[in-house]
């Protein structure tokens, strides 16, 4: 991995003035075309072992290019806020919207790395980050995203020249810490599992340049140049473009949707079990495991199949102070400028509190498929990615329960006429609707895909009879208690 | 203040039974046409005595409307990200959008009465918060928020009698923690303390309404009459439309700008003033001081005045990761659903860092009036509401520095053509300059207002002559460093 990476590059001081006007010259106009299309973001990593240049290109690179485009992630300890979310939840906020560039020093790599290295984590366990990383970077690409990832390396004769150097000069010293020494004390194991980390994550998508540190003036022409012919080549020719591949499925019509059994309870016997849920429930959001954790509830149904109504009954039960209800329609400017997970998770809970989303991310795998709003390639690999985000929230203990409410086509029809006819509903019901339900064997289809691909272990789907508004509510209620005692 | 509001109202369940059903179908139906017009915000604070029906009226309000265009913010301790910005920020954040309403559980009242109750803060700083919160208020409602502003009175009798009930019942036990006695041991200095607040508080476009707290349907009726009643009648009729005030002007034609004398400087005296500087600041930059506080910089002046050059003179000097430019164009969806000072406040930086903004909030007294983006109303109130901002920004500690580069007519034309003429320069120039250049006048007429209203002892402006690029640059360099060690 690092070998080409210790033969001691350089370059000459006369060649690097001669190239570096023109490297800038053409960094600018490569990102003040970026800007203009705004098609996508670039997304620098820059990462390696202490004392090889890192922070130095990082300002040269800010220099080079025009920084009012450009913003510099210093990932060092999370904040509460971000703490309290599933780990990607800080890098994620901080991905720079199409148009420009975000410069991660530290980077999703840093705390797996290091915690390997101070044996803090099992190397089973730092494969399993480094799948998840893979699975992250796919998604940004996929995305669109420029994704390029820089490691700077120095051979430990190097490496411990620069310390002593930096550290002895009074500028300089400042900069060398007592972390950088202990660090330096690992440089072996830290060699090695950094190769080892790379070799996982060096992908065809978002393959790692390993720059060797020793020298200024080659370290930065290496890094200006790659950044530039991506840049240039991404700018002038669209990603290729991927074709979906073929949905598998299984022989025969019976979808999982038409299994679910219509239920239905008397209104005597739904008001004494709706009260004892809501008791449960409100008990269980009061208790200290629930302080310590975050739960989120998603809706998803047909229009009209009583979203809102079941919504309610969990609230009812809830202090005001604990839940927080997103309903999601049409993505806003900002959020049309990120990959179409991100709205989604920059609404995740704090910890003590629950998220209810009215509408979710599934979204992309159903109405986006079914309006074509995004491409068949698009939201076939939406189920993967999909699964990776639940799967993060599991690991950091977030409760999550997804709902369908069922409705039969029949039953629909007989809401939208009630919708129609009594006044203080009419405002419920709109041209929309009636256009949706013309696609409903389409929706059908993709709420079968959804369910046979995104139900998992950690994050089943409760399919809910729903044709009895009672009886869904009361399954809603029952099902979240489960959940969150669970 | 609170003499109405111990005459035990209270109201008969027959009377509550009949009037909450069209109470509630009076809100959602408001609720809506709230939705859909997407003019306004509703903000409701909910502030008062423990034990008052504060928390059961909030979750009352979120099961009366529809729950999922309503966030309620329970403001607890501030977070860390929260506490690195000045007192306010975590409360713009919270701010709902247009259309949708926010109701605050604990708001920008809280801290300053309880501060004062404790003993923390005299009577004097307490009437300096008061006078903030008005002036915040006034900027909401001047932006066209709603603000309904309830506070939930007990008398003292009844206070102790309701905590004491609370705390019998196994159910409510647990909401009766040893704060609320500790803070019933100080009913007395609370009263006293709010009855203050509330006084100075009261205001004609933000009123607050006392609610005697101890009968349930009764604080319930009044709390929901009254926002409906609020809320039809903003939604009817339009906020009265403010006429401006005439602006004074001083007698004579001088404007502060022709003031400006020109200067310049040698390129060799240039080169090592600018290192001296640079090296200056980067030293600044890294003081045990400056860890502890943020610093911005805003930069304005006519289009080719060199903003762009002279803050790349600065973020040379130091470390990407301590720095951030956001340059500010037309607003995004989300922000255009707040009030304008909302985009600047989200950027405020974090203690340890630098934020430098390419242009400000000043846009609204200089672009939007020239434009007419906004009324004259809307950008003569903007001078107060800015120098509250940057008063609230003083006391936390934030290193404020305002540059306006100073170009005169002839050199922008100069720089202008010099644009067009060189290829590389050319994507700096468009129509829209040449455009903006034809109302140079009424440009001059608004910078010096801007100057002569909001250059204060806490946040002064500086002038810098720009017609030397080289000049401005040392001057900025050298004000910043001022800032940063006064």
């Amino acid at each position: 991995m690092f070998e080409s990476a210790e033969l001691g590059h350089s370059i000459d001081k006369a060649t690097y003035a001669s190239e570096v006007p023109l490297l800038r010259e053409g960094l600018l106009a490569a990102q003040s075309a970026l800007l203009e299309n705004k098609k996508f973001p670039v997304i620098v990593l820059i990462g390696g072992v202490d004392g090889a240049g890192k922070g130095e290109t990082v300002n040269l690179l800010n220099e080079w290019l025009d920084p009012r485009h450009v913003v510099t992630h210093a990932m060092a300890a999370p904040t509460d806020e971000e703490r309290e979310r599933p780990r990607f939840w800080r890098f994620w906020r901080a991905l720079p919207p199409k148009g420009k560039t975000g410069i991660f020093f530290g980077s999703w790599y840093t705390a797996p790395i290091l915690d390997r290295a101070y044996g803090e984590i099992g190397g089973r366990v730092l494969d399993q980050r480094m799948e998840e990383i893979v699975r992250f970077e796919r998604m940004l690409t996929d995305e669109g995203a420029l994704l390029l990832k820089f490691w700077f390396h120095l051979s430990k004769s190097d490496q411990r020249k620069r310390l002593k150097s930096l550290a002895k000069d009074p500028p300089t010293r400042w900069r060398v810490t007592d972390d950088d020494w202990r660090h330096f004390d690992l440089y072996d194991d830290f060699r090695k599992i950094s190769a080892r980390c790379l070799r996982h994550t060096s992908t065809a998508n978002a393959p790692w340049v390993v720059v060797e540190g020793a020298n200024a003036r080659y370290r930065s022409l290496t890094v200006g140049r790659a950044i530039l012919s991506a840049l240039r080549a991404r700018l002038e020719q669209p990603p290729p473009t991927v074709h979906a591949p073929a949905m598998p499925r299984p022989a025969g019509e019976r979808l999982v949707l038409s299994a679910v059994e219509q239920r239905s309870v008397e209104r005597a016997e739904y008001k004494e079990r709706l009260g004892k849920l809501q008791r449960r429930l409100n008990l269980l959001s009061r208790s200290k495991r629930f302080r310590n954790r975050s739960a989120l509830a998603i809706f998803e149904g047909m229009d009209a199949s009583g979203k809102g109504g079941a919504i309610r009954r969990v609230t009812q039960a809830l202090d005001a102070r604990i839940y927080r209800i997103i309903p999601f329609a049409a993505p806003t400017e900002e959020e049309r400028a990120q990959p179409y997970l991100w709205r989604f998770w920059r609404h995740l809970p704090r910890t003590g509190q629950l998220a209810i989303f009215d509408r979710s991310w599934y979204g992309r795998v159903l109405v986006e498929r079914v309006e074509k709003f995004c491409s068949p390639a698009d939201w076939t690999r939406a189920y993967a990615e999909i699964n990776d985000f639940e799967e993060q929230m599991a690991r950091h203990g977030v409760v999550l329960a997804k709902f369908w409410l069922q409705v039969s086509a029949d039953e629909q029809l007989r809401r939208f006429e009630e919708r129609q006819r009594i006044s203080y509903k009419n405002f419920k019901i709109t041209d929309e609707d009636w256009r949706n339900r013309e696609k409903w064997p389409d929706y059908e289809l993709a709420v079968a895909d959804m369910i046979d691909r995104t139900s998992t272990d950690t994050a089943p789907w409760t399919l809910v009879p729903a044709n009895d508004k009672s009886f869904a509510r009361l399954r809603v209620l029952e099902t979240l208690c489960d959940r969150l005692e669970g």
